[in-house]
């Protein structure tokens, strides 16, 4: 689906976003602006952005507030991107080298840290304090999501409740944050920054559970990483919890996390068996719950073409197979 | 000298910006509660949040938002220290242990990504755009200058004007940053901020010149790291750089990075031919100039204890011994 299919009545706007992100990597340093030109020319599907603008549109829709802070957003979701390859050691994203396989983990770091601080900067310059405490509690809970992520690697005794909490952080904040700071940006009331935050919020829970599906089901070539990688790496998703929770005590997962031995064959039974236990099913009725829920929460607001937009997105979101 | 001595006006006041400090480890997430417990526990010197206090001496010397700007700039300080010490592999910084070396290089990165927000939102409760693009901005400064050491390791075709940005940006910049946020949240005068500006940014040259000839002269045990780290880096600092210059073709630095082989001989040539070539005299008298050039700045600005204390530590900064 092309994004003017996708987002409507804000896709030509998407372009002064772009114009916006453009502008990081005009920096002095040459080394600095090659590393930035490469980690931006990734063709994200500017979801997030997209989302920050659809919710300005509820209200007083001035681009000189919402295309910083939609820029922003990207950006520190980009910025996050590149922290994540380093910590994960992920030699390509999207079938394109990381900038840690490109620059080595030190420059990355750096590279990450100079994005944050131009995502500050960007969502400074929309002048609302309000805007910026929203988005360094944001990074507050996608970093303590991350961490999460990291300390419970391998450990199938945190069951399902903690994996929410988890992608709440890593995933879902950012994209309530899109909806909520548009809304703020654009002076909606606040019954209404409520309901778009909650709308964000929840499609950000299903996004990542959609994508935690698309680990298991997805095609290589196309998602540009190894089928099971998060198995793998011992991160434990919604598919892989529901079936250790259903066989605690023996299951091909805690086998697969148990020995060192055989990897490449205990996975391969991992995956077999999260493929033929109905739990990638039983998953995808969860993420179809949260997007409900979102739409829940938007419906007290106007009906019209943004709400149209925003309720094919949640329908596009469940639907994504890559 | 105690901190009493040391920041004289202020000391008592810095007690409030342990105080605000003490509030960044109170998090739900117990591990990375531990992990805050433990980087913030650092008996640091409080330089950087003393010089913002010092510099809102002289003018409406409003702790509401002075303490809030201090403790963000010691907390972005720590968080860069977080990142460097897993880009440079540092085992122990000041004789502790690294929060690389007890918690991983992954949850190091998610910790210092914490603190950066964490660091940001302090800044933002001041209530002040300027001030949160200062800071945005500085973090810029901070990042491509550390990026600058990383790409330009084991290079000593980079010359000392490159040295002297590199070290602008990671370090100066940030003093510079703690003296005019100081100097804007107390209401300066333009004139005044700049001048306070010009202070900060030439005191923390000063101090990095120093901290890089105390690489070379340092004792082991107070600094906790190994002496001659920043060669066996590949990091060209201010005293190797002098005697490059002075032996292009061929000497013991260049031979150093040339051969991987009998690195520990290698380096000790390299470390005796430094000592003896007076180029530690010569990168000493280049701190001063720098220190110079900061008390001149604050020329203008009126005389009294403030100002005393502000010419005392920069006599410190030039005499300190770790």
């Amino acid at each position: 689906m092309t994004a003017a299919a996708l987002y409507g009545p804000v896709s030509s706007d998407l372009l002064l976003v772009e114009a916006a992100l453009a502008t990081v990597k005009e920096v002095e340093y040459e080394p600095l602006a090659r590393m930035l030109t490469h980690v931006l020319a990734g063709e994200g599907k500017r979801l997030r952005p997209a989302l920050a603008l659809l919710s300005g549109k509820f209200g007083d829709y001035n681009l000189d507030t919402l295309v910083p802070l939609a820029a922003s957003i990207e950006l520190l979701h980009t910025a996050t991107l590149v922290h994540d390859d380093v910590i994960d050691e992920a030699p390509t994203r999207r079938a394109r080298n990381t900038a840690n396989t490109l620059f080595g983990n030190a420059a990355s770091v750096m590279l990450g840290d100079f994005m944050f601080a131009h995502a500050a900067d960007f969502i400074a310059s929309t002048g609302s304090v309000r805007l910026v405490r929203l988005f360094s509690k944001t990074i507050m809970s996608i970093a303590t999501g991350e961490l999460q992520q990291d300390v419970s690697a391998f450990d199938y005794s945190k069951g399902i409740r903690e994996y929410f909490a988890r992608i709440a952080g890593k995933t879902a904040s950012l994209f309530g944050t899109a909806c909520e700071g548009g809304a703020i940006a654009a002076g909606c009331p606040e019954a209404w920054v409520d309901g778009l935050r909650d709308y964000g919020f929840n499609l950000g829970m299903a996004f990542q559970i959609v994508d935690d599906i698309l680990d298991f089901t997805g095609n290589e070539a196309i998602m540009g990483k190894p089928v099971g990688g998060d198995l793998l790496a011992g991160t434990l998703t919604l598919p892989s919890l529901l079936l250790v929770e259903r066989s605690q005590s023996d299951n091909p997962v805690r086998r697969l996390f148990l020995s060192k031995r055989n990897r490449k064959q205990r996975l391969a039974e991992a995956l077999q068996a999260i493929r033929s236990a109905g739990v990638l099913q039983e998953a995808e009725a969860v993420a179809r719950d949260f997007a409900g829920r979102g739409i829940e929460a938007i419906g007290p607001l106007p009906a019209g073409e943004v709400k149209s937009a925003m309720l094919d997105l949640a329908e596009q979101v469940l639907s994504r197979s890559s």
